[in-house]
């Protein structure tokens, strides 16, 4: 690749030195990093990663951009939640078919005079929750950016042979359910574009740091549950869409039965809304033969029924009794410029 | 994801339908493409996509930038050339493993006002490489750009277990090689950004269309021959550079043994200099133990014989008899702003 600007290689070393690229650790990590379900076989320091899958296992891929001023804003995200949201976007993919993460990459083009905090800070908020999901970052690329900070991860995954969850498994009479609640990211960053200030992180959790249900996505997965699923990155309304099409059906949800997110920490429900059609909540939906006994709780995260899957390829929203078409809005609404 | 604008979300869908993301196209892509070394059971569509590797293999996974102004500028390079480049970029990383690319997975992020003759174009270009290395677009990434073009590239390729080549191979003694010629790429955009002018892409097929070198990485590993390798994307010198670091040793080069590349295709050699610290040939660079037979050429390609590596920590180039350090100057010196 081309080499960015001096200063730029000094920035970018000097965080490689801490966290990623350090030769020292490069060499210690080749033959010695296992993971839960893959070996780094080869990490940064070659051409090409080098992972050893699991025998029987299928291998997972997600790409994810996080680009600023489209996903998330530096005057309104600290450094540690852009990181934590770029690498929580892939994890939730893997979750969303039942796997295990193996690896993530990343790839991060800099803007010449970015603060070198910024950077260390990003770092911070994504190592921070690859180790808790004990996902090593095995490589990536690095540039200077003619705009902006933009990232884009990777991340690998595993699932049994022919066990990954897609989202076309969903049949007529099959119920809908989605795990914790929804829109309380959306809420948040309404309020954070409405308002034009910033919002304390620990204050809304659910839009600085979702957390990624993997573990979630695993259980419903090894035990046969979900016959589809899909994780809520986009919306409600939208991501069901996603569903509906892949499996060539319909859907009817039953809006008192959509588990709200609240205002940040407060106890107040967020508007209908923004739990329809709200993205990044990274929950996870999915569809279940009727005759599932579905627990109501999976690792500490609710577990709510919603919905049914219909024959008739619409989906429709039933409130106070009334029926009406449910077309996805989802992230149009909610926009960051 | 967010959703881009709509008059994006349409653009990229009219290249999406066409190309790469046509629902139709999906299912039937769902459980039937099968490349040589490995099978996309789930492409575009799903959260992740699904590949099944062979068994007794490992997974080799690279990633790589290429932004407009940094990597390539629209004024200089047609867009079939961008797409091209793009993904010769990751399977020259897979080549430098000796390994065989299984699947693309591309983000890219376009402007508002780009017109759709040039996201086409790309794609034609991105797609006629990958077919002719039988590589399926298997996923990835679109958002809305906040400036220029943004794509980041992933290749997923396989090697037979444990025989991946690694930067870290060689030993003193080894003689160092190289395939093809170097330079020609860099001359190039030397005289672009000199006299600022557009080339005829045909007559400077090195810089515009490079090929990676696929079949001679994977021959070099099959047959044992190489001891270490490396794709020179840098420049010979900062790509020697790192095949010493990595192995812990130097290097002497014999200048006159170098073979550089052509102006276009002209028969003028391009400057010594060219061939040192030119970047994106995506020729090969190895090394291999003195006493093995290495063939003068490949699949068509020249392997020339080069320099040999030290115990001397330190990389020199000797030159009419004059013995001098070499240090790794590489892409600082070609630069695309």
């Amino acid at each position: 690749m081309p080499l960015p600007e001096k200063s730029l290689i000094a920035q970018i070393r000097r965080v490689a030195a801490r966290h990623v690229f350090a030769p020292a650790q490069r060499r210690e990590a080749r033959h010695s990093r296992t993971t839960k379900n893959g070996d780094v076989v080869t990490g940064i320091g070659d051409d090409c990663a080098v992972l050893r899958l699991p025998s029987g296992h299928d291998l997972l891929t997600t790409t994810d951009f996080s680009l600023e001023g489209v996903h998330f804003r530096r005057a309104w995200h600290p450094p540690d939640s852009v990181g934590h949201r770029c690498l929580a976007r892939g994890l939730s993919d893997i979750a969303a078919m039942g796997g295990e993460p193996i690896a993530a990459f990343l790839s991060l083009a800099l803007p010449p005079k970015l603060p070198q905090s910024w950077v260390n800070g990003f770092m911070k908020g994504l190592l921070r929750l690859a180790g808790e999901f004990v996902v090593p970052l095995a490589g990536g690329d690095t540039a200077q950016s003619p705009s902006g900070v933009l990232a884009d991860i990777v991340v690998l995954g595993s699932v049994p042979k022919g066990k990954a969850v897609s989202r076309s498994g969903a049949r007529p009479g099959d119920r809908i359910y989605v795990t914790g609640d929804l829109g309380g990211s959306a809420a948040a960053l309404d309020l954070l574009s409405l308002k034009r200030k910033k919002l304390a992180p620990k204050q809304f959790p659910k839009h600085f740091f979702p957390e990624p249900k993997i573990q979630q996505g695993q259980f419903l997965r090894s035990k046969n549950i979900a016959s589809s699923m899909i994780d809520i990155s986009d919306g409600l309304s939208t991501d069901l869409n996603h569903i509906c099409e892949e499996s060539g059906v319909g859907a009817e949800l039953w809006a008192e039965t959509i588990p709200r997110g609240t205002l940040g920490t407060t106890r107040k429900p967020v508007d209908l809304n923004f739990a329809l059609h709200g993205g990044e909540d990274y929950e996870l939906l999915f569809t279940a033969r009727p005759q599932h006994c579905v627990p109501s709780s999976i690792s500490g995260t609710s577990v709510t029924c919603i919905g049914e899957i219909t024959r008739r390829k619409q989906v429709f929203v039933l409130k106070s009794g009334v029926r009406s078409r449910l077309k996805p809005h989802g992230w149009e609404h909610f926009r960051y410029q």
